[in-house]
């Protein structure tokens, strides 16, 4: 039977079977206590603004009132997991005043214990405080600290069905998948000694630090000078009494936790601090995932763990499914699987170091790391998994670890210690992971293909604790839910608020031009042509006004001419002639003079104004215009691709062409205050500026707008209004409304090149009742 | 003064200066009596399907509770105004049972004068009642029931601006405007007689047909043998003293006619029955239009009036416009123009019928009419009127009538009065209209350009009388409106009624999907390929499986390939190329065998199920399928364009190879009962048929659609299910369901090749809270 089993996962590897291999879900939990710039415990509550964290599924507190915890669901992809997390750990940094994210599993400096206060749940959680209450007694406020991260996996369903229809594995599917978990959870016990080996990063504690023993119950301080985990080692987060159990069978196991919990070992299921946890869907022996809870916090990541250690996870818990074992741990197994463990945790940095291998024999702990790393090599080139250059990279990576080529996290944070001191270095890194998350605040991690209005709506979920999904991700079609509602929405603005036929009338914009004059609001005096000659022939009407010509469907500006003075009967066939280039209906209408203005108009409000500026750059009577380009281009908010509030300034043909036309080059030097612009047309796309006038914009304007908002009978729309002076009241002379946008951005306005963040994301969730 | 106006209007004769010269707003407003099958007017009260006479805006009764009043509100071109009067005809003949609508001005028979009801408006109509029993007094029921069409007409604005700005008229616009009608009203009624000459269609009236005299009081039996309009004529609908004004301006139009009033020489405006009357803005002197009362129906027409005529009657008022003349009526002038109307009216058919000039001099009516035209053919070519190929034609109508190449109504008439008898001639031709009425009840005439189920939503909008409001001709967008509500819809079926979020979602097939079977309703199992070569390398997944291999959005069944067995990899990979031909992401499927039917839901109904079949003809043992096919189009639903409820079979190329690949041609004689299909594909586009299963569906499919239409919180959709057997209650492995289609349409359930008439236009206005 067990031979069965290891031919059959054999066979995968031999037969490269599995096109689904690669295919899981992954999640992170991780811990980091909140510390005041000095390097102590925060003393403060949870901060307000995170929500409730009794039904907050991403934030919430662990032990302690100031150990935050940060959950991710569970995804897809590494890449989106890791995303999460940074962007939880971003959102908490947002969100927490001057404080800092400690990034080290050892906590900060500490007050007595009686002032440390466990988490706090309200009345509702009266029981989650008494919990950890008889925790503090057990094994001290101090240990209950030590800070981590949780690394949960499952294979996805359809890796575990194709690998069960292609084996012709003769039990049923779940009895299939028990089998290849407790492979998984087998193994990694095994082999568990080598993550610490690997990624263990708490050789070190504050000097200050002290734990009660669980056997003294005294206060010791801590000493373990040549090891790689603190945290992992017997003298860190563990149970009183080691639980050997075989992991032969779910029900076995089972079984023996709760003769623990019954004997009083344990309080809980959740007591078990071991390092591997099976997890199963909600009243069942049916397995949801496994966690890893071995990891320490990576101090040199801002997300307490690289996304190269995810992928060599990954790989690891791979390699434990399809490594050759004998379907059982015996008690000897385990006894030295945990005797390695400690070595490594203690002593892992002892040169030489030798552990013991299942057959009894002592080896150097890195030569079985080189064996152990070549057989994930072989396996997996076989599997043709390291044709993905992510974990191609992974294994590089952790190649060179071993080989030395690159220092690991425990030696290299020893050395920083004896430097600057565990303190100081921990709050250099918290303060440089602070100015990181509060520089790029608009980024999603993880996600940041999708539209930044949708990044910044999914931040402001997360911030409330929403759950979220991404439905489609090319369309950005997400859907966002509490326990009392749920809402889809595409495109970060298009949501059930609006009515389909209003958004219709919005699209079309004669008959938006119709609705609003029917309703005496200001549009531009017009008229659709259908046909080139007759639009020709219509110059006599149109002769001697300024005049637009544009195609009925305006996208991005394209096809459109403004004429100041229409005498040129030539030039105006030919603005008619490049309108109709573009669509196969053109309007002409009596040119309007004044500014632009983008009016956000979200239920009866206008929380929004905006006017877009051609790109430009202004002087300071030294520098070059390309060296001004390039300073300007600094600015994190600028990038490329729609994935930042604004786009970086180019230095391409349109540009210099557009300065020759001011008798200017990019090596032409600006005067102080001077601006100098570098493009006609002022879009966003092409380097242009936002600037916010919300507070400017005379508040008769915001009127207006909401009056055409309700004309429309629309909730969510981006007002497009030339206004010829924003300080004076309005009156149907001096603004027209050009347009009506059913799918307005936010981003715009939440990072306006100068100005406030409008928050429109808080103001969507606000409108739709979240 | 004089000579300066007439200067200006030719001034544009001759400058050819006005490019909205053809632009005006018409109306119709049209009287029948309704009569029994057998000629007798109706004693019946108006049909409670054609609503609240007191609101109604297209439908109400005239004098009588029989005699029907339609009314066409003011449309800008001819045929849109004409088509909507003949819709509303439509309407009315559905709506009225086994009755008919009298063709004639002259009534049909009568019962004695007691018994004929006048019109009935319930409590809040007392005021009107009493008003047409005082008129019953003065004139006789019997008077007051002669029909006739009013023809509206106004200048268009920017004519009316066009010609102020471009003449250099001296005045304001709105005494520019007063002038244009007044020459126009002045020349009318000058000219008159000659619309009475051409268009008098009630030389004759029913044998048994008395008229109360005006003076006298006694009954007396029309005798006007040489007559071409007993209607127009001094015995006919006339007031008891001419009233005599020389309209030169509005003022002492106005005065004058209060001055009737005081005197008790009339009751109220509404009470002159005069030729023209000019109409005003509420509560103003501001002319909107004015209206034409002396046109009898025109029993040749279903519609009581030719296009033709409208589109004469358009020039006979240009004509009066531009006609000179010398600003006012002498007293003399209107005595002779009532004259010449009165010797038209009652002997216009004697040969060389002799009329007085207003220069005192005899001459022919014939010579006089040539005249005119002649003066019309040569002032419209100056204007480049007659390029228009619409008034072309109607000129040279109107040439063959006076010529006499034509026969004018009036004689035809009596010539068939003679044959058949007044009764019976006027019963057949109702009759015929009424067959024709009911034969393309679909359409909505004048406005056939518009997709069919927006033609069926006017139509039943019209039964109820709301305001409709065309915004968008290409587009289908339509505003609907009455007294408490507005709703503005796009093709049918886009309304306000869904949320634009959920449409979004009905959009994108996967999303789709994904809400559905997270609600546990069965779709087919599918992935999507953004990339040809991961679908093709996914053939091993597929293999041995019926598969559907489609582009991610589908249209018209392009690029959909169907496998069922999925054995051959190049017959694979060829289905993969001709998908992403079509789009960028594939979908491939599960094929599900069974039959896909069309569910409409809305608002938590299903009320049409509709299966669409293959273009196909059923053999009769005796024709060819060349002629089985010419037979079956001869059905009135079929047509082209989309602009009947279904298309035309062709006899293609596609046809020919698909009745090839089954050993037949076009010459092959199918058996008795025998069905030939022609295409492989169902669309109803390319002659397919529709068969509507509504009552045969098991309900629990119903209940599915309900379902899911709630699951993607929609109110109206068309939902796309395969259903192995309809008679079995639904499971979840014997249907599938393929796509929701957030824009469906109407017609295919209202008029199908076989089933019921399922009124969705009904039930989508019942939806809208109409």
């Amino acid at each position: 039977m067990i031979q069965e089993l290891n031919n059959i996962f054999n066979n995968i590897i031999k037969e490269k079977k599995l096109e689904h291999i690669l295919k899981g879900n992954f999640g992170i939990e991780k811990e980091n206590i909140r510390a005041s710039k000095d390097g102590f415990i925060s003393l403060k509550p949870h901060p307000t603004l995170l929500g409730d964290k009794n039904l907050h599924p991403y934030i919430t507190t662990d032990f302690g009132e100031s150990q935050i915890e940060m959950i991710t669901p569970p995804l897809s992809s590494i890449e989106e997991t890791h995303g999460f997390l940074e962007t939880i750990h971003d959102i908490v940094t947002e969100n927490i005043g001057d404080e800092l994210l400690w990034p080290q599993s050892m906590p900060p400096l500490l007050p007595d214990e009686n002032k440390i206060s466990v988490a706090q749940y309200g009345e509702l959680g009266k029981s989650k405080v008494e919990y950890r209450e008889k925790l503090a007694k057990i094994y001290g406020k101090e240990r209950q600290l030590i800070s981590g991260i949780h690394f949960n996996f499952s294979f996805a369903d359809e890796l575990i069905q194709e690998a069960f229809t292609k084996l012709n594995y003769e039990g049923d599917i779940s009895s299939f998948k028990e089998i290849a978990y407790l492979r998984v959870v087998r193994n990694f016990l095994r082999y568990r000694w080598l993550i610490i080996y690997l990624f263990g990063s708490s050789p070190v504690a504050a000097p200050s630090f002290k734990l009660k023993s669980l056997f003294s119950g005294e206060n010791e301080p801590v000493s373990c000078t040549n090891g790689r985990s603190i945290r992992t080692s017997p003298r860190g987060y563990r149970n009183k009494e080691e639980l050997y159990t075989n992991f032969c069978c779910i029900n076995q196991y089972k079984t023996e936790i709760e003769k623990h919990i019954k004997a009083g070992k344990l309080m809980d299921e959740k007591e078990l601090y071991y390092p591997v946890r099976l997890k199963f869907q909600e009243g069942s022996f049916n397995i949801s995932h496994i966690e890893i809870r071995l990891l320490d916090l990576d101090p040199y990541e801002k997300a307490g763990i690289s996304k190269n250690t995810m992928y060599f996870m990954h790989l690891f818990l791979l390699y434990c499914l399809f490594k050759e074992e004998k379907g059982f741990l015996d008690l000897n197994e385990q006894k030295t699987a945990t005797s390695n463990l400690d070595l490594i945790s203690c002593d892992g940095m002892i040169n030489n170091l030798h552990l013991k291998t299942y057959d009894g024999d002592s080896i150097l702990a890195q030569e079985w790391a080189i064996q152990i790393l070549g057989e994930m090599k072989s396996m997996f080139s076989q599997l043709e998994i390291l044709e993905n250059p992510n974990y191609h990279a992974s294994l590089k990576d952790i190649g060179e670890i071993i080989s030395g080529q690159t220092i690991q996290n425990a030696p290299k944070i020893n050395e920083e210690v004896t430097e600057k001191g565990f303190i100081n270095l921990h709050l250099d890194l918290a303060n440089k992971y602070k100015e990181m998350s509060l520089e790029k605040s608009f980024q999603f991690h993880g996600f940041t293909d999708l539209e930044l209005s949708t990044q910044l709506l999914l931040k402001e979920s997360v911030r409330r604790g929403l759950k979220i999904d991404i439905l489609d991700r090319k369309e950005n079609i997400i859907r966002l839910s509490n326990i009392t509602q749920t809402h889809y929405i595409k495109q970060a603005t298009c949501t059930s608020l609006d009515n389909y036929s209003s958004v219709l009338m919005m699209e079309n914009k004669l008959v938006t031009k119709n609705i609003l004059a029917e309703n005496n609001i200001s549009v531009p005096f017009g008229k659709q042509y259908e046909d080139e000659s007759e639009a020709k022939e219509a110059f006599n009407f149109w002769k001697n006004s300024p005049v637009v010509i544009k195609p009925k469907s305006t996208n991005f500006g394209l096809g459109i001419t403004i004429i100041k003075n229409n005498t040129d009967i030539s030039l105006y066939n030919k603005a008619i002639k490049i309108a109709f280039e573009h669509d196969q209906d053109i309007l002409i209408e009596k040119f309007f003079p004044g500014n632009e203005y983008r009016f956000f108009v979200i239920n009866d409000d206008v929380p929004g104004i905006l006017q877009r500026v051609p790109a430009n750059v202004t002087g300071n009577g030294k520098n070059t215009i390309a060296e001004l380009i390039t300073e300007k281009n600094k600015n994190p908010i600028r990038g490329k691709g729609y994935k930042t509030p604004l786009e970086k300034i180019a230095q391409g043909e349109a540009e210099k062409i557009f300065l020759k036309t001011q008798g200017l080059n990019f090596e032409s030097i600006p005067k102080q205050n001077e601006t100098i612009f570098l493009r006609a047309n002022s879009n966003i796309s092409t380097g242009g500026d936002s600037i916010d006038f919300t507070d400017e914009m005379h508040p008769s304007y915001k009127e207006i707008a909401i009056k055409a908002a309700k004309a429309l009978n629309v909730k969510i729309t981006g007002l497009d209004m030339i206004v010829t002076n924003m300080h004076e009241p309005a009156n149907n002379d001096n603004y027209t409304i050009i347009e009506l946008n059913f799918n307005p951005a936010i981003h715009i306005h939440c990072h306006p090149f100068i100005g406030k963040n409008r928050k429109l994301n808080v103001k969507m969730l606000d409108a739709l009742g979240f």
